[in-house]
């Protein structure tokens, strides 16, 4: 197969042809949340991008084993100074609950989210605490190679002796030298700085002290992993040293991802991705919105409309088409008004897909106009030319929006529809379809609650029958309206902008 | 509080007043599946058993913490012999597959249906492969007791020194001796019986062949743990070295539980579980229904009806309220025609619920008749009475079929719902909705569908106006009805038997 698909990888900062290690596969880790709360907006934005590539890949043909984590331990408060507690024990501690419990909570709160956006499930969904073992394995192979060093039961990456051989910051584009200069205050003043030999270098292995409850013997005392260290090892073990695709939120970049290089690098010798993906981040007042900061709307509150800063609910849908509207390097700014949008541009999206899927095509193998049938051949070629161009949702759902209007100009008869011939109107519903339901993953909402739409419609109905029968002084007719709905407890009120039920 | 339940203990074998060792507490642990194929029947049970369990508990406001594993590693096709291949390296091997893909399209799957089946998530949900160290630690602990031996790189337990000190066979009631002499036979033909000291030992850690796909370094050199060893592990890690209930399957009361008493003794010397509860099984013409077996029905199937033995599809509610129809401890045999009646039973009871939350009482502070007063009031308190005799289902279900009469005879004027004062029909209504609903977790499956159910309605509704226009000669409104209907694309029909509407 011939692969058209160009992805931006982080690590050249320029678009470069996808090619899969093992022809007709590909190895594809993201990393998945540290489930220590409610997943919130800024945990909707990678995994719906990545889940859009997943579809994408899996539409070529290629068989895609999609690799996602659950963080349920090692996430320390202060990952950058290796300091602090860590996420998940301290949650346990504030709610008196025992950490896997705090853990079972919000893996099911995410799941739950997650499927709601339509994202698909991962093909292994692989815990930090589940591979403790392979996580010492790789520490120890990490010090044999002389890249790390132990202090008082807890093991750090040693950055400089690393970038001796190596690169650091060759993802991230730091210089070593002025993380070192800028961190030099810190050092002297952090607890836990004191025991590295300098201030760059990671734990891998954390000790722990009595009062940690999540802790694991090892070679170096009671302990736990480092956060960076479970990302290394789980995408090694379950994709090979090297693999295809590895995503995250641009947060991760520096220092999980950079670290996750040297690490591998430091075991293996080996360079453990192609492709480094980051998906940009979701403002609010140009503030990344994120847990740590406190400024974070959960998932919850969108669906339900319920926060102070929501004017509305949005489902998940319209949260999933906002997202696509942007192209995943692209920052997003949270607003009521961009969700509004969203929401309307969802809604019109859903009733042209609608519209296009019955209009009836008079059947000419002839184009009545050859350059509209030459646009829709170009248009349905551009949806795929969006999609290898570094998976560009914005540009595919722009084109998709073309193709919603000519459907309502053919229904209202505002176009010819047999300026198309059979063959090409046929192929922009199918690509339509293609794009719109199985790679964007777009849901159609309403289809949930159809009963609920003509619900309405025969209510109208029933509403209009009603205001008839009593201008005409028809009252066996209004009462067995009024009884028949009271039988069915529905309410209808008679007001100054007409009648309403309920 | 004062708990009156009582619980069929396994060990005792006698029913008995159940105690939790911390007050206010439950430590609850229930065997989860092994997640190599569909779920099917044979898992509805235990987990519909144990989540009413868990629900009645709850109700009693004791804070429960219930933990139920899953299997993804070392669950042994022979099991008894301890021979065979890992089940779900198997099914990977045969789905050319990673083995944690096999385990979370399955772990995915059963989530699920045990959502369908409206069965409580547990506390924790902890997973073999997450607990490799821990089981290594009890390892090393039974060996140092002097209770297990190393041959070859796989560990055995020690059964016959263990029973010098203790009761191997206990809980199941098997005579060491005659298993003994029972197994003979097999142990100088079977391969991986040849290392064991008695055929009645147990692996706790096996050596993996070069083949063997999931493996883990350990004291004894690359391989995985005894399927039995788990569950003691993660037992004692969530619960403590003694906790309150363990439940599970019948089937699972010999070896597998047998063998978590011996591991638990074997290491920490103490009894790990004071109430041992086991649900009798499902059998299809007598058999018991299992995935080795072959003969099992997944519950896909009987959801969607697509499979030889069913006539119909069965939903989820029919399930639960099959299996609650019977006491826990019984066989349920299944059979289309039990479960048709099941579902009528289902629907029966869903409609009187319906019934009895409309009636509308007069108010009478005072029993119209204190027989049906007292009568009721009796009738509430066995409800609690049935939970408390070991969780007796079937019991509560026959009370609440009374209730059901009793709210359709108060409808249709075949009684007077006077007899019964205000506060005795408040309290009825009251204990019918938190036994069906709260504790028996049944839910109104055609709640989800209300906009249709109204829908229904208002057309009937629609249809008679029309018919009567059309009698009346009126066909401005017969005409606005058929294109209002139109419109919204519900055509209706006039046939012999009436009009008909889709």
């Amino acid at each position: 197969m011939d692969l058209k698909l160009k992805i931006h990888n982080s690590l050249s900062k320029k678009k470069e042809l996808f090619t899969p290690i093992n022809p007709g596969f590909v190895g594809l880790y993201v990393c998945g949340p540290t489930v220590y709360g409610e997943p919130h907006l800024g945990h909707a934005r990678p995994y719906i991008t990545f889940d859009v590539l997943y579809r994408y890949l899996d539409h070529m043909g290629l068989k895609v084993r999609y690799v996602r984590n659950i963080t349920d331990v090692g996430h320390l408060e202060d990952e950058l100074a290796g300091t602090g507690e860590d996420k998940i024990a301290k949650k346990a501690r504030l709610e008196k609950l025992e950490p896997m419990e705090v853990v079972q909570t919000y893996t099911n709160s995410f799941h739950d989210k997650m499927d709601m956006l339509n994202n698909k499930r991962p093909s292994i969904e692989p815990r930090a605490s589940g591979h403790i073992i392979e996580q010492i394995e790789m520490v120890k192979q990490i010090i044999a190679n002389g890249l790390a060093y132990e202090v008082n039961g807890s093991v750090y990456f040693d950055v400089m002796k690393y970038h001796e051989d190596h690169n650091y910051g060759e993802l991230s584009g730091r210089i070593l030298e002025d993380l070192i200069a800028g961190a030099g205050e810190e050092r002297r003043t952090l607890e836990g700085q004191k025991e590295k030999r300098n201030s760059v270098d990671f734990a891998l292995w954390k000790n722990a002290s009595p009062e940690h409850i999540m802790r694991w013997p090892s070679p170096w005392g009671i302990g736990f992993p480092g956060w960076h260290l479970e990302c290394s090892v789980m995408s090694a073990k379950y994709l090979g040293e090297t693999f295809d695709i590895h995503g995250g939120g641009m947060d991760l970049l520096f220092p999980h991802h950079e670290c996750e290089i040297a690490q591998a690098k430091g075991a293996t010798g080996k360079n453990p991705v192609n492709y480094w993906m980051h998906n940009n981040m979701i403002t609010i007042n140009g503030k990344k919105m994120g847990k740590s900061l406190g400024n974070f709307i959960t998932l919850s509150e969108f669906f339900s409309g319920d926060h102070k800063s929501l004017e509305q609910a949005y489902s998940p849908m319209t949260i999933r088409f906002f997202i696509l509207q942007a192209h995943y390097r692209s920052t997003v700014d949270f607003s009521n008004e961009a969700l509004q949008a969203a929401e309307k541009g969802y809604n019109r999206m859903v009733n042209a897909k609608n519209t296009l899927n019955k209009l009836v095509h008079p059947g000419n193998e002839k184009a009545g106009n050859e350059n509209a049938e030459a646009a829709i051949l170009a248009l349905c070629e551009r949806c795929f030319d969006h999609l290898n161009d570094d998976i560009n949702t914005a540009q595919v759902l722009a084109e998709l929006f073309e193709v919603s209007s000519k459907a309502n100009a053919y229904q209202n008869k505002q176009a010819d529809i047999a300026e198309l011939s059979l063959s090409t109107f046929d192929k922009m519903r199918k690509i339509f379809n293609l794009m719109f339901t199985d790679i964007l993953g777009i849901r159609d909402e309403s289809t949930a609650d159809q009963g609920g739409e003509k619900l309405d419609g025969v209510m109208n109905l029933v509403i209009d029958i009603r205001k008839s029968a009593r201008e005409k002084k028809d009252w066996d007719t209004s009462d067995k309206i009024r009884d028949s709905l009271n039988e069915l407890e529905i309410n209808i009120k008679d007001g100054k902008e007409g009648t309403t039920w309920n």
